[in-house]
């Protein structure tokens, strides 16, 4: 099953030329979630070929425009596009303001339904759950209120092997109990073991997603044992104190909460429009934490090959 | 002097890749004024070269998304490039509490003031006038509250021929009265012809922008004698009830604004993303109009080849 993540856009404030304001579309079994949405982030789906009615949530980090400017004109271009579909937003309280104003200013209506779901940096939080997926916030520490998000595979079921039902002509009583994990004891003396009857469940994978952030020593523990963290370095180490006063990171503190996580893999993001490459901070951080790679606008970063 | 028009997008409300919301810059003997400002504008900036800070006006000329979505962010921009100057903003009243609004959330702040200047669609007004240039708006009709926008070059004050102030040792008076136009007679009899005495001045070059609207035979009263004439067609002739429904035009009806206002030439942007190109449009308005145009995105028209 699919787990991936798609970088629209992972510059910082300033966009330059391929380097579009934060914005990313997590595909968890053909359910899209869209992560942040700055300016010109429904450009960057179609450039990257996202099919955008397969999104139905829409998660935003914080109100600094580099990460939700691009809210409005595609919530636009889902109307034109005829959408019917229910569409949910998780942001801060004062999005839902925002949104209504250019609604109303521009006397638009929709034919969907946006459910707005506010977020809080208090403490973390389920913000949608179905039979598979899981998408959480959890507090960051940034100049205006912020979170960070988890996406989580939920726990599948297994799959019971089909031989081994013609083998055994399991009924279905019998076949639920082996789904549980419970051997089954026959009267007549079988014992049908439930850990050779059932596929080995793929472990669930998860996703975590530090926008803008200063160096948090908590935000480790939020994130722990993740396969894939993306977490802003918008400095290298050389400007700890400019990414201090601007609560903001540098490669090395990302890496560090990598580490402290013991996350599997760790992608740097938002690097100031001040670097023409992100080489430098590349390095730093694959000091303290070896399995680190940069960011790209239209990179796809797939968990099945982590 | 230089007056040209860099369309920085064309397109209609969906974005197609080439096709940015709407927005260009106008440059008027290097003062540069921005007439809309869709999502994305900031980029088309700077892919066509244009230096940002000499961007002092922005007009906005109605609330739908594709015509203002850019702004925020824009201004953003600016404050990042740590300017200082002032700005000065032209729009519908409400677009200011827009603005304010993405400021108060995103508790930014900036280093250069910005004079908001609300327009109205009752009736013509100047919003800007210096030395060299004009900029008006007026009214036209669309779904909500609409203007257009006019730039208009000022008469110049002819130059006095160097020669002939050598040949005649023109005094200072003597000088001023010839630059009015009027001819000098000296006691001795001389008479020094004004007409002779001053370089030709050249005729004033006018440009105007009629964003969305429907046909509306004022506009071309607004617009008359221009010598570059930017005005939306949206859809083609044979989509005339839709075109008059949603308050845009076609082709034809264009052309025929153009052609009652004597305009110098035309110029079709506003395509709908319906369109793959603009051969029928172009065609259907050239019936009417042969000295018209289609609009591409990254396109320079320059009025000193009218």
């Amino acid at each position: 099953m699919r787990f991936d993540v798609t970088i629209l856009g992972c510059g910082a404030a300033l966009p330059l030329p391929g380097r579009n304001p934060t914005s990313q579309v997590v595909n968890v079994h053909e359910k899209q979630f869209l992560l942040d949405c700055g300016e010109g982030t429904q450009m960057a789906l179609r450039q990257n070929k996202v099919r955008l009615m397969r999104i139905d949530h829409i998660a935003i980090s914080h109100l600094h425009g580099d990460h939700y400017l691009g809210l409005p004109g595609l919530i636009a271009t889902f109307n034109l596009f005829g959408r019917e579909k229910d569409l949910h937003i998780y942001g801060p309280p004062r999005l839902k303001e925002v949104l209504d104003l250019h609604q109303e200013v521009g006397e638009g209506w929709f034919d969907f339904r946006v459910h707005f779901h506010p977020t809080q940096t208090e403490r973390a939080e389920v913000l949608f759950e179905d039979a598979t997926v899981k998408l959480e916030s959890f507090p960051v520490r940034h100049r205006i209120p912020t979170t960070g998000f988890l996406m989580r595979e939920k726990e599948r079921e297994p799959g019971i092997r089909k031989d081994w039902i013609r083998r055994w002509d399991l009924l279905p009583t019998e076949i639920l109990c082996l789904k549980r994990g419970e051997d089954v004891q026959r009267e007549n003396g079988d014992l049908i073991s439930a850990r050779r009857a059932c596929y080995p469940i793929p472990r669930p994978r998860s996703y975590a997603f530090a926008a803008d952030t200063k160096y948090w020593a908590k935000i480790a523990g939020s994130v722990s044992d993740v396969d894939l963290l993306y977490h802003e370095a918008t400095f290298d180490d050389q400007m700890k104190a400019r990414a201090e006063k601007t609560f903001h990171s540098t490669a090395s503190q990302a890496a560090r909460i990598a580490k402290e996580a013991r996350v599997g893999r760790l992608v740097l993001g938002h690097l100031s429009a001040r670097y023409a490459s992100g080489d430098l901070h590349l390095k730093q951080a694959q000091e303290i934490f070896p399995e680190t790679a940069m960011a790209k606008d239209g990179m796809v970063l797939s968990l099945d090959r982590l």
